[in-house]
């Protein structure tokens, strides 16, 4: 499945606008950040193809577009497509210490390559960056009440989003999540952004807090669409595809919808046998083939894929609730469509 | 020496607008923060004393109180002087996991009570707190335009801070650092804040950006006049007063002023002497023993009282160009000398 047109449109503007930030910034933990955004390689030579899908500023770009099609006003959400994608990436820098990963995107992480201190260092610059991406919508033509609205909204949904993260960490000390618990986290950690970069789409073009607070409701669900089809493939996706061992998530005991899903269904037999396997410090090969097999068992494939369209069509809903050209809805939705589908 | 009461009038305020952000956050997270800040134990038992000197958000609101002694302007300037203490702490919980120290004013840290995972999550949260106290100046009738040059000066003088933590990490993998390069490196992770402080006291209560500027000039040196007296105290400190080790610093192997100047300034067997001691993985009592002496040797006590001295005369040439009452100079120049001459 091809990424949509309408994903990949507003790249090079939001890179420029990234870029601006970074320009004449000659201290090397500049040159870290840069390479945790893709830009470049570790010894500074540039790369090509750089940084994820991009799918946040997509999105803030996609709205805006929607709602006034007029260059200044896509000028004005650039802003804030830039500051979600910097708070993005702050968020990975910092996902990698936290969790011990020292490879993404086939290259190493930020510290992986640096060291835990410096890479704390670049996330929190990172984090700063976004602030200041966001202060160019004011350049940019917006009210300054406007770009006021939307720094508190991009740091109350950063904040629910490191909230995301706390519960995620605290969750892996626990035997057991409910199906519900694991979706308010989700929802947080990755809800929340994708979320507020559709409302600043909106209120950044329309200076429209009601269209803004909907469409950030619509995002929401879309991100936990997002984030169970994400745990989908960390299981049953192909790894020629994604780019990831297909295996990943068991080995690394991480608790996704499909593993909270069969804690929560399996019988207590097969509930035992997941408990001792996530009970371990280790999960070798033969508790890999068990924990899938028991994933089998309990449906949780089919469950999993059952939860992200309900996140899907609750997306549909909400969106439907915002006032927007028809056109618009149904480049949105096709781009639903693509998350609920996509197999990388 | 005592805290003068120009630097403790002003707590119960900037105490009130703290907490009046982290009402009703019932996550655990904020628990952690409010333990960050000093509020409560870790089990949740409020403490009494919480926090340390409370120099930052007290510098904003004299310097507010001087330009506009208005209560208007002081609940405007309330809201940066919780912004910049918010930054402080967010700063201190990210440093301590990169410096690994486990105790901070006789309490575990934040990262050796709960771990680096939430450690760096807990500081993430603070960073967002201090937006979110930020904003609260537009409510207390601040203007927008204002208030965004406000979170402009918040996030350049934070970014400013971090460099100056990139910096001090990076000089730790550095055989000499130059006394120069020192001082640029401690204006950036001390000084940029303090004179943000000063500058949002300014911005908040007149509204006047060349007056914050100015400010701003005079609060880098400030700061950097704390931070030498800080090293000062770091190896001539009565553990008694300061409660901490009094060779703390030569046994971690720091890099303050005392030790820059020494390598500066040390003959040739001295500064072998010197090279040995620091080129160690661990740094004994007859190291502490002898690098004491060759401090002394070198005059490095002198020249750190010098070299704090020059920053204190610099902030009071930078305070004489800045058009205030006579009676504020008075206050500032105060707190200077207090600065400079602290036990603590």
């Amino acid at each position: 499945m091809q990424i949509p047109e309408a994903l990949l449109q507003h790249r090079p503007l939001v890179d420029a606008e990234m870029r601006s930030l970074l320009r004449e910034r000659p201290l090397p933990i500049y040159d870290m950040a840069r390479y945790a955004l893709g830009w470049q390689e570790a010894d500074g030579r540039p790369r090509d193809d750089g940084g994820g899908k991009g799918l946040r500023p997509a999105l803030c770009l996609l709205v805006a577009d929607a709602i006034d099609g007029s260059a200044a006003a896509r000028a004005r959400a650039a802003a804030g497509a830039a500051a979600v994608e910097f708070v993005h990436n702050f968020s990975l820098v910092h996902d990698d210490i936290q969790d011990g990963d020292a490879e993404r995107h086939h290259r190493p992480t930020v510290w992986a390559q640096w060291g835990m201190a410096q890479g704390i260092n670049v996330g929190d610059a990172l984090r700063e960056l976004a602030q200041l991406a966001l202060e160019r919508a004011r350049d940019a033509g917006a009210s300054a009440d406007t770009v006021l609205s939307a720094h508190r909204l991009l740091s109350d949904s950063a904040l629910t989003m490191i909230e995301g993260q706390y519960l995620d960490l605290a969750f892996e000390g626990r035997a057991t999540i409910a199906v519900d618990e694991y979706l308010g986290m989700i929802e947080r950690k990755t809800g929340a952004m994708i979320g507020c970069s559709m409302a600043l789409g909106a209120l950044l073009s329309s200076e429209d807090a009601d269209l803004a607070a909907g469409l950030n409701r619509a995002g929401r669900r879309l991100g936990c669409c997002f984030q169970i089809r994400d745990d989908y493939l960390g299981v049953w996706g192909d790894s020629a595809v994604t780019g990831k061992s297909s295996d990943n998530d068991i080995r690394r005991r991480k608790k996704t919808y499909p593993v909270v899903y069969a804690f929560q269904a399996a019988p207590p037999a097969e509930r035992a046998r997941l408990d001792r396997v996530y009970a371990q410090a280790e999960v070798g090969d033969t508790d890999v083939v068990e924990v899938t097999r028991l994933l089998a068992a309990v449906g949780a494939k089919e469950a999993t894929t059952q939860a992200a369209r309900e996140q899907h069509d609750a997306f549909l809903t909400a969106l439907k609730a915002c006032p927007l050209p028809a056109e618009a809805r149904a480049t949105l939705e096709s781009v639903a469509q693509f998350i609920l589908r996509r197999e990388r």
